[in-house]
């Protein structure tokens, strides 16, 4: 049937990822009394009796996701799981449980299959989530990790990426672009090691930069930071893909615009030098590196003189009205228009 | 890593799936309050305020659980989503949201994409569930797709599989071994196309058993059913594997025998015949079968006047104490130890 070729055939990279989402979720109508938000957001969110609940799910396909040759088994099942209780606290939730499932090879023998598992324990150790359910198949090439997280929060606290309003300001949490020029180093490595597998790499310049690839951590921290200062976000994201593509998504679903100031965006020395050796922007790097997995939110202005002191949240803009559009104003005091793959310098105003 | 041969190497295939994931989960404490169960039953159970969340996962790999050259791709969407909710329901509860991942290599167009979800749209209408997140990647092989349901359950209604008593009755929904004739009939025709691609198979004959495979229906009616009827059964799991092995979990965990009766399986008059045809024994293909998700239950003997009358469940036989093991009572009144492979015919006692 798929290979009947009379068929009208749409190559899916034409539509994108969010784009074959956006296409196949608007068939489905929401019946159920229970469900408080669909797709589109971090996670689903569903009332059972006065709780709400939060389900997020992520695939990990080797070969897309991964690479085993410098990415370790064990930092491989912690990352699985991070990325997903980023999702959760994305949502101004607690993280509670976990389900992995995995579809693997005959190439693994059960000692890879137990350092995976050894990295998913130590995530669920440190995050204090319970690992509740999965499923193990046999795979015809290479591994895939399915890992979902449910959550929980209060009714009322859950926050979504559509409550911006104009004049809120846009936060962010940490710093941005180490993920990305982690990986940059290790894939330099990792060429470096075709050539001269004696290679031994002095990488100590680069250690901040490599954990935040080989081993992201959630914000847990910051969403009970937040209920310490009593602020309850407007909208929140957490950045996966990229800080461009995450303000847009956040514009989005807000119907507002926004504008980011470059000289706010929060980077690592690391970042920086490791930048100029690779010979590239890191604004560029900070706008689109992506896994970062910290979290981009939109406060209130009032709630500015609780967040301004602390060292975990730094201001990078703010948001205007959807006409206006979002747009980088650079250190140059230039306006330049945001996309997704951090802006287009073609498209100057 | 992996590659290196001084490790210690163990055969996935020496554990087996349940085997893998009673090796893995032994190491996973539980902590959060909110985990009434986790690893071990057909889904986990959580309690959020006064409620009983439960949540199951399952994955489906291409050339390992479908075939596409007789699976039209609208049928693998509808039966992805009814094989968890088939599990929500085997907990005695209502299935409510599921979330749909999938990793699609790019020899599949969009218009399949949008077949399989067409399959899946079906199944949330019929059974009343909505689709609430997911994630779509690419694969570097094939189709991957995992679901995971969630459903509520009111507390204290939930049944698992640990709670068969010596004495009670074994029950069963429907009927049993169709699905795996169907699948017989199904490759043979496929054999049959490879070497004549005009011929036009006839079957008619097979209509049932050929649907039992391709759509099947997890027993949402029967959990309605039971409520009706006002029967809590004692155990309950629904039937993936094939009875045999079923019936040994559940005598597992609720560490329990049960004598099972060969004259009392049920089973459609389209297994006979074409068991017959297949020159194949009916008790082997009930026992051993799956894919049926029929479910299989434990109820106290008083509740056996509320069932008795009722066309959709039958007594296949009842629980004994755990030293006398697990048998099948054979139409010639010999008892045989089940195994997980239907029964081992050298092992009579």
């Amino acid at each position: 049937m798929i290979e009947d070729k009379n068929q009208q055939r749409t190559d899916l990279s034409q539509l994108g990822e969010f784009g074959l989402i956006d296409h196949l979720a608007k068939h489905f109508e929401v019946t159920q009394q229970s469900t408080i938000k669909a797709i589109g957001d971090d996670a689903a969110v569903m009332e059972f009796g006065d709780n709400r609940v939060v389900v997020s799910t992520d695939f990990l396909v080797e070969g897309v996701h991964f690479d085993l040759s410098y990415m370790p088994l064990k930092h491989l099942g912690y990352k699985a799981v991070v990325v997903n209780l980023s999702d959760v606290y994305a949502m101004n939730a607690e993280a509670t449980q976990i389900t992995v499932s995995i579809a693997v090879s005959n190439r693994f023998p059960l000692e890879a299959i137990e350092e995976l598992y050894a990295g998913i324990e130590t995530a669920c150790k440190i995050y204090n989530v319970d690992l509740v359910g999965g499923d193990t198949t046999s795979s015809t090439s290479g591994l895939i990790i399915s890992v979902t997280a449910i959550g929980q929060v209060k009714k009322g606290d859950e926050v979504y990426r559509s409550g911006a309003k104009p004049n809120d300001l846009l936060v962010v949490s940490g710093d941005i672009g180490g993920a990305y020029l982690g990986l940059q180093v290790l894939e330099r490595e990792k060429e470096v090691f075709k050539v001269n597998p004696n290679s031994q790499p002095d990488l100590d310049a680069y250690t901040y930069i490599i954990e935040r690839q080989l081993k992201p951590e959630a914000r847990k921290d910051i969403v009970k930071l937040l209920q310490e200062l009593e602020v309850k976000p407007t909208s929140m994201i957490d950045i996966s893909d990229g800080l461009s593509s995450e303000i847009l998504h956040l514009c989005k679903a807000s119907k507002v615009g926004c504008d980011l100031y470059e000289d706010k965006l929060p980077l690592d020395p690391q970042v920086i030098s490791t930048s100029e050796e690779f010979n590239m922007d890191s604004t560029t790097i900070a706008l689109s590196g992506g896994e970062d997995y910290e979290l981009l939110m939109t406060i209130s202005q009032e709630d500015f003189p609780k967040i301004k002191a602390n060292p975990n949240l730094t201001v990078i803009g703010f948001i205007t009205d959807q006409a206006s559009g979002a747009h980088l104003v650079t250190r140059g005091d230039q306006k330049i228009a945001l996309t997704a793959q951090g802006w287009n310098s073609f498209d100057k105003d």
